[in-house]
């Protein structure tokens, strides 16, 4: 399976009948939601990188939208949207368990996951924004990583207690994007001492081995940035680093 | 418990302990989908009907965005979100299951509730559109519509097969109120030779017990939808007939 993004022009890989198969982007955060999910249960899967600039001609016969992630399963089924192949994955695979197995705790989760879509709304304003005021954007990640910090502090070292659940994957990959924030407003960045359980909670998910698998470092998420501003988001960056 | 909305300067009617609360509106659509799954799992309920243009001054105290539905559960925790409510719900009692069993069946009916939610917001758009063109609204619904009519097709009377399950629920609310699109362009109306299966699945939900607890008239939504566009929405329309 190659590890390049495949473009305009290239041939779908034959699928091994019977193995899951996630077409994905390595800069994609809800992409990398479902990898999250996937390694966290511990299922074997492959993986096909798409280049969302420049698409395989066939993909959008694959998902509908042309979007990443879409899990193509055993039975040839395509699902797509992040949270939605999240679910399924903790519901059809029992081992290890991400969701809360309390239903009200888990509708709490539902409503935190929901809250943290508001983080990224207004992250993705300010990583790009094109210069306006953007005090409206830090008022919301503030408040909302306010609501985080309290949360964190009732529950233990993770969302999901002693380990992290459903809540802390689908969260992390905004968190760890989170210093990009930095290069356009310093105000912005995760105060040490405002934010001290969420410091925490990070530096304990950086270790945590789902995490690694697809974990980048802030100089590569700056350097994709950068292209991604510039009209040319280089997506095979991290092979040019191999 | 009143049945009329209670607006700023009401106070909170004493809960009875040990027993679900919906705060609701009539008119909402959302709302309506928690009194649906409700009465579809055959839960005792007591309801609070929330005049949302003017709200009472604790209402934020139970819905922090001040938005119906809130449901109220027996140990004074609330939830907030239909979707969310109505998950919670189908999980906790598992008497009258609302959701496939099948992860994957349950997974593409989310993508079709998602689906639909792109149709609710064209009907947005027409219903409290100010005269400009609606062209892509029409012909997002009618694309909608189509993937809605086929799946119909494919799975018998109900999206839920023999009888109404999530989807069929959570979808409901709007199509209630699709005549109203007939007042903005004829066009827009449900054409019968065209949504064959589907007029005929609406008027079976018609005849559903739970979809009679809450329904109301197309001469109804009209007057609530001219009110609502007058600036002055009265949500005790219903009241003033009885």
């Amino acid at each position: 399976m190659s590890t390049k993004h495949l473009s305009k022009g290239s041939k779908n890989p034959a699928a091994f009948k019977g193995k899951l198969r996630l077409y994905s982007n390595r800069f994609c955060p809800y992409a990398q939601r479902v990898h999250l999910v996937l390694d966290a249960k511990k299922l074997q899967y492959e993986t096909v990188y798409i280049n969302l600039v420049s698409k395989p001609e066939w993909y959008t016969k694959i998902s509908p939208m042309g979007k990443v992630p879409a899990l193509e399963l055993e039975n040839g089924d395509v699902i797509y949207e992040s949270l939605i192949i999240a679910n399924y994955l903790d519901e059809k695979y029992h081992q290890n368990a991400l969701h809360p197995k309390d239903p009200l705790q888990k509708a709490k989760d539902s409503l935190l996951i929901d809250r943290f879509n508001k983080i990224v709304t207004s992250m993705n304003k300010v990583l790009l924004s094109t210069g306006r005021t953007l005090d409206d954007q830090e008022n919301n990640i503030r408040e909302g990583l306010d609501i985080f910090e309290y949360e964190l502090g009732r529950r233990g070292n993770f969302f999901g207690g002693h380990k992290p659940g459903m809540l802390d994957y689908v969260i992390w990959p905004w968190v760890e994007r989170a210093e990009l924030l930095k290069l356009f407003n310093t105000r912005l960045s995760l105060r040490k001492d405002k934010y001290k359980k969420l410091m925490e909670w990070k530096n304990a998910m950086i270790e945590d081995n789902s995490v690694k698998k697809t974990y980048l470092d802030t100089n590569m998420h700056i350097k994709f940035l950068q292209s991604l501003r510039a009209g040319m988001p280089e997506c095979d960056l991290i092979l040019s680093q191999l």
